[in-house]
């Protein structure tokens, strides 16, 4: 998946309502009341009993660079294929699945949008997009070998110096975060983890190129 | 919620099934297949056409200081009035709800769990226990008064003095992780957060009290 940040579960309706979840096939009765032994309400299918436990979901990627004396420090990514922000920029990211670590999510994710192999170095970042019940977890990253092409998520995958990033063709904002608190911890071996810019919630993109 | 991290979403079953959700009215039939338009195999319902895009779920807690002349540093702990580990002592924490951000439960679980208010100070670590589908995220937080009591899920709640914390008694492996890490990273106002001690995935305790 690389749903990143746009497209998401999105928060459980409210009161008694038909909707069709993404992708289901046919309409289906939610009512929200609270489960036996639960203390919140939650969505439950008025046809199967199904209860709905809708928590916020785990996107996990990375700021990937690549240094040769040549080029410098370059970052890589991926023009998205896919709706949400089709054509626009964004970086190796997707939802966290079953099974596998948050760092093996940012990995996998890197070779799925990208073809690339990742070596993880930190973590970079936490972003709380509440709206689209997101938590992001972003990490510091590089290319493990020099070998990279466009997944079939991706249109084109390119490694930019940091002047030609595509500011203006950014998909998310906390792509626009990501790349901005990345280049701010330059030299830091240690860091603790950036967060959501102060008043920030993921709906607008800062006003400028950094 | 307090479940932690013993009870969670389980990974999604396999091949076709019948099974009962935690908590659902009845029995559901559900079938794993590729829905159109994904790539990965989901659980669909026979009876409804329910996808349950079933993704890791984020736990969020803190360890909790309060630090006096008289007494010294001290550690808010919780005895759990509820199963998973019933009777044991956990650190205030529970599953990410929607419309909040990672701090914002942590703030909530110290609520509902020891009626404390806390104070975040920055991120402690983030563990992995994916056999029960669950990133935990921990903060380090400090009380922001001295009054806490025992919330509905809570037997009772105290302050220990390191010495004093119940080693033999904690309800879960990650308890006694982010205890450890937090007196190790004592002093360091930036830290990278802690993940996993190596090789470690949730299912056994630490041989024995530090």
């Amino acid at each position: 998946m690389s749903d990143f940040p746009e497209k998401a579960s999105r928060p459980a309706p409210q009161g008694a309502m038909k909707h069709r979840e993404p992708g289901s096939e046919r309409e289906m009765l939610f009512a929200r009341r609270v489960p036996t032994g639960d203390s919140q309400p939650r969505d439950i299918c008025g046809h199967c009993g199904f209860i709905h436990y809708d928590n916020p979901k785990i996107v996990v990627g990375s700021v990937v660079t690549h240094t040769t004396e040549s080029d410098g420090e370059r970052f890589l990514m991926c023009r998205r294929a896919i709706e949400p922000r089709k054509g626009f920029w964004t970086l190796p990211a997707g939802f966290m699945e079953h099974g596998e670590t948050t760092e093996d999510g940012a990995r996998r994710e890197a070779r799925e949008e990208a073809n690339a192999d990742i070596r993880i170095r930190d973590m970079l970042a936490i972003y709380n997009i509440p709206r689209i019940g997101q938590v992001q977890i972003m990490y510091r990253a590089e290319l493990a070998s020099p070998n990279f092409s466009a997944g079939p998520e991706s249109l084109e995958v390119a490694l930019f110096k940091w002047e030609d990033i595509p500011w203006g063709e950014l998909a998310f904002p906390s792509v626009h975060w990501a790349l901005t608190q990345f280049r701010a911890a330059a030299g830091q071996t240690v860091i603790a983890p950036f967060t959501n810019p102060e008043g920030e919630t993921g709906g607008r993109f800062p006003p400028r190129a950094p």
